[in-house]
């Protein structure tokens, strides 16, 4: 099946994230090297279904290792759940000689990628792109370390106005249901406490939390919270909760949105993107298909498609003891 | 009156901004090279009040000129408001042997301070610490230009998820009642349109000026809001009024928040805060009192307290123009 | 005259600077205002010379604000300095239909532009693009200040190093003749001492200062050091000096070299670049021509072009002075 | 043995890496945790000689988790390897009460504490703490992923000088003897070379990659040079060499040099000398000694120290085909 492919396709899909376009371009690179042909698919399945493709070669991806965002775009397809719309993303990948598919996205976008294999029996492979890191069958998600170090100098900064002021501040991360950039962030930013999905911490728990820091002499406090938190408050009820029961905080709130999916990539995406791009393109020429490449104990494995987009990313429950003891 | 003074106090007071410890340091340095002692006044007027105020040599203020906020704390002081609380506050200077007081803050501050200076005619000098540009007298004030930096630095993140996803985007950013932040990070990151306090779009021609620029063939806007801005809408009502009107947008909302008064300061603000410090302790020792130090046409001058307070700080016309010309 | 402009063309030559491309950006989009067309010259003179130009619309500058370098290349050219090559380069200006230039660089640029002009009558106007901050007829160059934060950020990082080492370390910045870079950057870096070539300190004097840096209390010291500076020894034989005559200290020289000249330009440099550029077109426009638009006094303003190139852009005394005084 | 361990005593050594005083923090905080007392020692093996030694509290390292360098400062001891020194430093570990010792640095800081535990049998625990990840027992040294990032902005602008100008640039950075900076910036800035000591590539196939790369349409050329390279010529030797030989290329030398030491650490060493932290102060209460703690696998893990000082930490061959491919 190998000697087949001589044109791969590559696209970006779902939320965008830094590292994707240092992943696409090693698939080009990795393409020439092999001297078989790339071709780029804008927006995701939508361009897949509207024939929005070109060829890229290898000057065509320079100087875009270090560039946010993907120059491949991406969107959000409904008419790619459709059949009728499939069907159509097929003809087009056929008329245009595509022979294999690497997707960079995230569980959604494998998903869509599966169901499309199952149909036409083309060959796929995924690259996690992604800044939750709530992907099964890799350590790292492409962008969660560049998120991380974003989301620690923006509470650095916070927390220069925190300690001039003795103020507590609640600061919302995102991570959609997972935990993973609010606990390492968390941690690195050396915030007070951690509230994140995976552990249901409790408003009484907090209260006593942020009492003991009082009185252990702390004039200033970080709460970080992930989005996808189960305390049973957003990040503005818990501001006004905290003030009713706590009078003696002076608390704001600060929620870093989208900023956090944007930036250079940190030189350990660029460098993750560039092995998992080699690696994807090199499994798929191997006649392998329906995986995602990932980062498994500093190595470059696959995973079956269908359990990385069954599995589940874990917390690491010792990350959570050293949580608690650094906040001693 | 100059040979009496032989020990100055500073504080900073109001809202922190990078550049206000450079410009400690600039007052406890400018002191040890005149060989009078330098007094460190905790929490604004809240520690002149409580006494909270201990002497500071140049070595106490290394390695402090590049991180952001303020070692000297700030907060608001209800009790000085009261002739009671000024009376204390005077006592515990006296106590200390301070002949002279060096406030780093914003209109709030520089008025208690002309109170002060009103009642007990204590030696006063200002220095317009505050990221606003709020202040009539410097054409910088300190943080300023650091402020501006970070705004544009998230700005250009949330460009990379913009252009990815063909997205429409209101950033809010600090400012209080004036658009300098706006205006400025916003014509520095590339914005579409902005919003300011100082000119009243109208709803009308913002959604004008969006259709135009989509059909100019722009895939992306970035609509920069400051947060005094007067277009009767904030920035959550906007997303909302211009998804109606306007459904082909994919709109979303950023607020910058608090992370824009931290962080360490740029080279402008710490050179300015070098220049303020010197000037502020030297014009005290000139028997000078109850101005404030700015920078005006390239120049370290003074200006009365009084007019610094009542003057307005001006959008340049200019800039507008420029503004209105880039997003062509 | 004015009337007869119809196309503008704009080049950048000399060393590349941090807002060059916004004010590329700058000077598109103002002739799009103005509804005339704009010409991109590659690589300076050189692709005047060889008719490497093209139109560039409004959208062709768009997500180039914030990039460093210039995407118009720049380039040094013999060829334009013989009348032969001049006149190959006027043919391929009138032959795209070009009726006035603007020139992004420093002195040598605008000599060559001045010459074009007096030999062909061509229109043209300068924008002051280099870091060093070294022409007159501006307060700051395009670039400068991106500069300035460059190295304050990278001695930032010495710092920390010389700190947990109680090491002395030399830092030799960028700034050609001139010592505003090592001026500035030295206060904003907090430099023990710093070396231009505006002021012979002398060896003696620099032994001095050192020694009593020593006895101060101060345990790390950082020294900035021009590249032009006078004082008769460079950067490696200043280290051996410095060991010989105190062997209690332990010397480090750091050369910061080129990554001062790139880099996203500050959001300053932006705003100047947009400025700057919309007023070279205006002024182009209104029938000026041989003139250099550049910031004074907080406006910007148009100066001779041969003043630009004769005069001086002098250090600041008063600088000097808050550089001693902040060493103390 | 655990039961006895009521005080330990922690200190920095050899070159100072970002995230040392993240380390700090954490042992300081698990100290706390566990309820027995931290003693700082200062100046490395130094200040255990000559007694510089005082409590920290776990307010004490608040604010440093961000910071660079080390606030126990670091220094070369030669009296230490002296039976005489070490006997000295015990006995002032005894005076102090101090019953385990954390020490943070490198491979000569380990074998410093290898000796002094045979010698008194003091239970000692080594954290990796340089930037160059040459030790043995760990994935990631602390600092090291900072200085990558350090290392990938600075060069990101220098690419941005030799894009505009055409150029080719070697860049040196740091590692010692070993590559992985080199080999991992390099990656991720996207350098057409990489000369290691890992490998000789010999200077004939640098001319070779050097003219393909040209022939391949490459307009400017970044090579990535170890300090410990033994490719026969430095950096400087390289630039002539290759002038000469490729009279074509208009080329430059950056050495990076120190700044690669400093800096705030990224969020990944902040976790990861949390993590380590812990692990150290909580291996010598279960009695352990004489190991290294490190990073393997995505797990916390112990390496005895004599491994880790005797073992290699090699390049990854998988990286050097990725750098391959992504020349392409």
């Amino acid at each position: 099946m190998s000697e087949k492919i001589s044109k791969i396709g590559v696209l970006t899909s779902g939320g965008d994230a830094p590292g994707m376009n240092a992943a696409i371009r090693a698939v080009v690179r990795t393409c020439a090297y092999h001297n078989i042909k790339c071709m780029g698919i804008y927006r995701g399945f939508e361009g897949m279904i509207e024939g929005d493709i070109s060829e890229m070669g290898p000057r065509f991806v320079k100087n875009i290792v270090n560039k946010g965002g993907t120059i491949l775009k991406s969107a959000r397809s409904k008419e790619f759940m459709t059949a009728e719309g499939r069907k159509k993303a097929y003809e087009n990948l056929k008329a245009n000689g595509i022979d294999a598919l690497v997707i960079i996205g995230g569980d959604g976008s494998f998903t869509g990628g599966m169901v499309f294999n199952k149909e036409f029996g083309f060959p796929i492979m995924g690259i996690p792109g992604t800044i939750d890191n709530d992907i099964f069958g890799t350590s790292f998600t492409l962008g969660y370390d560049t998120a991380l170090n974003t989301v620690v100098e923006a509470i650095d900064k916070i927390r220069d106005t925190a300690n001039s002021h003795n103020r507590l501040f609640f600061v919302e991360v995102m991570g959609r249901d997972a935990g993973h950039i609010a606990l390492n962030a968390g941690i690195g930013a050396g915030a007070e406490e951690i509230l994140i999905p995976e552990e249901d911490l409790g408003l009484d728990r907090l209260l006593e939390s942020l009492r003991r820091s009082k009185l252990s002499g702390k004039s200033s406090s970080i709460v970080v919270v992930s989005e996808g938190d189960k305390i049973g408050k957003n990040v503005f009820e818990l501001k006004d909760y905290v003030e009713e029961n706590m009078p003696e905080y002076d608390v704001r709130v600060s929620v870093l949105g989208h900023m956090q999916r944007g930036g250079s990539p940190s030189c350990f995406d660029r460098v993750l993107a560039s092995r998992l791009g080699v690696k994807a393109v090199e499994s798929l020429l191997e006649g392998k298909s329906n995986y995602m490449v990932g980062l498994i104990s500093d190595k470059i494995v696959l995973t079956p498609l269908e359990q990385a987009v069954k599995g589940q990313s874990k917390i690491d429950e010792e990350l959570l003891r050293v949580s608690d003891i650094m906040s001693t």
